[in-house]
């Protein structure tokens, strides 16, 4: 192993991680064994925790900058989705072998981007090496106000159901990325598959959101399984059904052009993972208060449907049929 | 995949972890995608992550109880070596295939039981197939009175030096494991291999202790890298030096019989990890109480050795001479 490799756990802690943690002083500078938060007073903690692994989450060739944004986004992304504010992250990195330095210069280059641009600070972790494959499992902590985290399982029959952004693009990221053939086939520009790719490399958590779902959700979560999957995870919690409307989904120039070219894509907007958009239902009463709240916020939403009594959950295509069964979204141990 | 196997994130969670959430309100039934969490008024929250990996942290068929305890304990552990008393965990698995029900009900077992040992709750998680070894990454969370968390970089010259428990044991049982032939050759009866191995494979996070440091320790943290290479942490954060003598590092029976046949072991004593006993700084004028404490707690505790001005650390033999180098710790990254 060469002068290029990290050599020891003090080098990677103290040359590349510290720094990282140098805005929260509970930090105690990565040099203890834990770290100490004190809440807001009047505010509670809103916690979670979403480990991303190479050949499952990403690929273990995307730039490390890419990697280490996206293991810190898709975990904001629950936070915003929660209404809470986010404060600090716990990081355990398991790496196959001690990384090159620019390597490591690279994976704390995302890290700082993604934590200037959501406001939050690295508190603390550890770092192994595995016989395995590199992975990342982040701990993020938020706050609200007492009482005010936004639940999943508190939708209303009649609620209107609202996405944020647009839904599809991480998957048609994720398919461009493997066929270098499937941009020309779909007559994308090379700023639309650029933008579609990027959102698969860099979900953008929602985290400025964060205060008008706070202010006027019933209930709102994360999409990360795919907008079938996981409304209908928030009707089964509320007890509730759904009616969503397929032509009503937000989608991206790309996606509209990806759609044009081959139709069946629509499966990708309504079922595939990684957008981490929000999902909020919303009263009927509050809707124009949200929606002027999140045109503050500079982050675009979209009603698509509404919250029902009947349990199923439906996407109707404009025809008014169901396009597709509420468990099409991704589930790490179902038999496929 | 036969019917003996998990089919569905949701089962894994609902038949399996959520009752390990049930004493934990702000947990919400693992049904929501944040726990949420109130500190008690006046104390703020102590924060640790250490992920424990197949191959690494324990071999991939041990028993699931056992490899689940570990994962929980190795944190616990820390909480009690800051003076925390031990709220809520967030655990993230990753495994490499859909876990077989009878697999995952020990598992389950060897949480509760932890659990129910340490004072302690599940709040969250998240599961994940990888293409990797199977890893548990858990991130714990303790209280202390504001202000209260007992530091790593505060020990003082002239403070008196502490270990809990008996150091090494957990060596000579991985030891143990890994031949079949060593508790013959060392003269070991089977009660004192198993106990070893039971120190290996269940360590005994010192949550008894914790009110003890809180109230009477300049500085303390656990022992998972070796006593030489963390107390040489201690030293080096603290801006001192220490002085331990061989002679009076507490062994159990089972390890002062091994060292009677093989001498050389006493380097499993001094330098060898996983023991998670802690090490603690006692002000000389704290000590008798600090010793009063721990044996109403019934955590035993031994005096080692003393901080001095000296940047080095050393470990003394009978005659004084030093025993071995600072740096002879675990590291996951120095070449070997």
């Amino acid at each position: 192993m060469g002068d290029t490799h990290i050599h020891s756990e003090d080098e990677l802690v103290g040359t590349f991680l510290a720094p990282l943690a140098a805005g929260f002083p509970g930090a105690l500078g990565l040099r203890d064994d834990c770290a100490v938060l004190a809440p807001t007073p009047g505010c509670e903690l809103v916690l979670k925790t979403d480990p991303v692994v190479a050949g499952v989450h990403f690929f273990a060739d995307d730039d490390a900058a890419d990697i280490a944004w996206k293991a810190l986004a898709v975990n904001l992304s629950d936070l915003a989705a929660k209404g809470a504010t986010p404060r600090i992250y716990l990081m355990s990195l398991s790496l196959p072998e001690a990384p090159e330095r620019t390597w490591m210069a690279r994976f704390a280059e995302g890290l700082g981007a993604a934590q200037r641009a959501f406001g939050i600070h690295l508190a603390g972790g550890d770092t192994d090496r595995t016989p395995g494959h590199f992975s990342i499992a982040i701990t993020v902590i938020g706050e609200v106000p007492m009482g005010g985290m936004v639940r999943r399982a508190a939708a209303q029959v009649g609620d209107v159901l609202y996405v944020s952004g647009t839904l599809g693009d991480a998957a048609l990221g994720l398919a461009l990325k493997l066929d270098g053939a499937l941009a020309a086939r779909l007559g994308l520009s090379a700023d639309e598959a650029a933008y579609a790719l990027g959102r698969y490399l860099r979900p953008q958590p929602r985290i400025a959101l964060a205060e008008a779902l706070r202010t006027h959700a019933r209930a709102a979560m994360d999409l990360s399984d795919g907008l079938m999957k996981d409304l209908g995870r928030m009707c089964r919690a509320s007890g509730v059904g759904a009616q969503a409307v397929a032509t009503e989904l937000p989608l991206s120039a790309a996606m509209r052009r990806a759609l044009a070219a081959e139709p069946a894509r629509i499966r990708d907007v309504i079922a595939a993972g990684d957008d981490y958009e929000i999902l909020a239902a919303i009263p009927p009463t509050a809707c124009s208060a949200f929606e002027a709240a999140a045109r503050l916020s500079g982050v675009a939403v979209a009603r698509i449907g509404e919250i029902t009594s009947a349990p199923e959950v439906h996407v109707l295509d404009a025809r008014g049929e169901p396009l597709a069964p509420e468990r099409s979204g991704w589930d790490h141990f179902q038999p496929r």
